[in-house]
């Protein structure tokens, strides 16, 4: 069965101090209601990605929460959890619900409040998704990442600089995006010269903690957009165990698998929004998902042209990415869904990218233990 | 497309302390592989309903950990949290990715580690799956139960011996199950001279804390027996926003869709595993379900003849129920529906029910705020 994407809402991400989780939850759901003209009463189910609340607000079973602020019309809703990739995980049972004809719409919602919480408490809270080992060692996921940008570096020749431009690209991105958490450019010195978090990582390698809540409605009925296929695969949740720490097999797989199953090549993909929780996570995703050949990523980044920023193929993370756009964690992989949704239904509003028809987003958990990438077309 | 059980494995449910929870996933994931004669390459995804390794253990991302216990092959594994009803929920979700048509083999798999944590721990860890105001009342499960308790003997005039009855049925069954956490009878007079954790609830009215793992694979290959129907609802979060506090809307409705799928009554069905977190509980769900009348439940639990234990219709929790065979959140669900496995497969043992061909299995979340009801056949 063919599944198409109605509609696309999301909160702006940031410090929203004066929204709570349930706030954000609403606005997202009631959001992409209005967006698509549907009532709850047509919608058949709610699939709901959200990592932290339960570590760190001993906030569970959020099925009910929402039933609830949904004035209890008893709906199926269900949470999925798989730390960063949360909401790409929710949208791909999402769409298994749709094809086996479950019901004509189906809203998928991603959500995450962070800001609440003091930094310390929420970057050990995400180091939840690392291995235990890992953890009792005091590894957190900028040292994780740290280690692949290290050895990354060393193996091709490459510098900081190379990273930094990353930054650069999707915070220009970020700046044309109203939702985005920082709606600002920042430069290749800027980045440079911003303290270490975990060398060779800056703080502006680094995507923010951040709040924020994204709906998408798939429907049956087709409408201009069309899943062409979503599909997933795991790594091992320890880098120790993996051949290659520059190396994100669960994207390369889950990326095979997509491209398969919806009948194209990397080469026909013309906007991409992909995990960039580091600027290193970028390099190594569009690598692995053979948008660039293996150790072509640093050169690649460093050849992003600010003057004609719409210029490569694919181009990617207009949204501003992780990077400027934010990353309140269970929404990311739901709000790239709907980024590429936007660019190809021509609603990208001041960062469109003209007469796209086929677009790709790649959501990543951890340090790359289980990545979804999902395919959408005109 | 019909999709069918191949074959359930559980752990013994316990205090299993020289087990950890990959322990326990492991023995789990490796005993139903054995029962089913099926390799890892054969399965094509699995679903994981866990509740609280988040909050209990800061550990999140279960499916990279797992992939990582199962030599890395990078098969797809989702993890549900839906409260108690965490392996419901996980069932429900495998079994739409097997009809649309994702996979020929699919596996199910609930696990929980509780017993490494203090009560007071993993009271509060379970009280996450109340609403933040209950929460802060300080209210627990054991209290959210023993308020409903109150209303209905109120209501209907019965006393704390007719709960009783409930534990005593579920001890004989989990007398006869090799697997069950208490292998014990026990009688009337100890039910009702235990402890009150939550007066009217006494300590022998309520499940354990317990460790356990299950497994289920399901298939689009047909074997004896089938999944008549999968179906799931939800009600508020907070007691305090139900109308009546002895009516589980969610049982109910969940109930009602999963007899119109399956195209049976509740008068077909002959073996059932509901959840007896609380002996209240049970009586709920079964007046909920319609195997009851309202207010009749006190009256039917007394009814049970430890004389004839198994001429009831129909037979309920011959695992022991949660009171009995023990209440590892995240296997319950699984367990369940596992359980009537074995009674339609001829394999439950000292504890088989001759000739059953319809059973039912229901999951509850927290006090009522989600429910999946599941219907097998031969």
């Amino acid at each position: 069965m063919k599944v198409f994407v109605k509609g696309y809402y999301t909160t702006k991400f940031g410090e929203l101090w004066e929204k709570s989780l349930s706030d954000l939850i609403e606005e997202a759901i009631r959001g992409v209601l209005k967006e698509t003209g549907l009532k709850l009463k047509d919608i058949s189910a709610i699939f709901v990605g959200n990592m932290l609340a339960g570590v760190l607000d001993e906030n569970l079973l959020l099925s009910a929460k929402i039933n609830e602020i949904l004035e209890n019309s008893g709906i199926p809703i269900f949470r999925f959890e798989a730390a960063c990739a949360s909401g790409g995980v929710a949208f791909y049972n999402a769409l298994q619900f749709s094809k086996a004809g479950k019901g004509r719409n189906v809203l998928v919602l991603g959500v995450e409040k962070m800001t609440d919480f003091c930094t310390e408490d929420v970057t050990s809270a995400l180091a939840s998704a690392l291995s235990g080992e890992e953890q009792l060692a005091g590894l957190t996921f900028p040292g994780a990442y740290a280690l692949m940008a290290r050895f990354y570096l060393e193996k091709y020749g490459y510098t900081e600089e190379n990273l930094a431009y990353i930054s650069v690209k999707n915070h220009f991105f970020g700046s044309l995006n109203p939702k985005a958490h920082f709606q600002k450019k920042i430069t290749l010195e800027q980045v440079l010269s911003s303290p270490y978090i975990a060398e060779p990582l800056k703080i502006l390698d680094s995507s923010p903690i951040s709040d924020g809540a994204s709906a998408i409605i798939l429907s049956i009925e087709r409408t201009k957009v069309q899943v062409a296929s979503c599909e997933t695969a795991t790594d091992t949740i320890s880098l120790l165990k993996r051949k290659n720490l520059d190396e994100m097999l669960a994207v390369k797989k889950a990326g095979e698998k997509a491209f398969e199953s919806a009948g194209v090549e990397a080469q026909d993909i013309e906007v991409a929004e992909v995990h960039d929780c580091f600027s290193i996570a970028e390099i190594l995703v569009m690598e692995a998902l053979g948008f660039w050949r293996k150790g072509e990523g640093g050169e690649k980044a460093k050849a992003f042209d600010l003057e004609n920023p719409f210029s490569q193929r694919p181009v990617v993370n207009t949204s501003g990415g992780l990077k400027s756009a934010g990353h309140p964690v269970g929404a990311t992989g739901v709000k790239q869904i709907g980024e590429i949704f936007l660019q190809l239904s021509g609603k990208a509003e001041g960062r469109q990218v003209e007469g796209v028809k086929v677009g790709l987003a790649q959501n990543t958990a951890g340090s790359g233990g289980l990545s979804v990438v999902t395919i959408l077309k005109r």
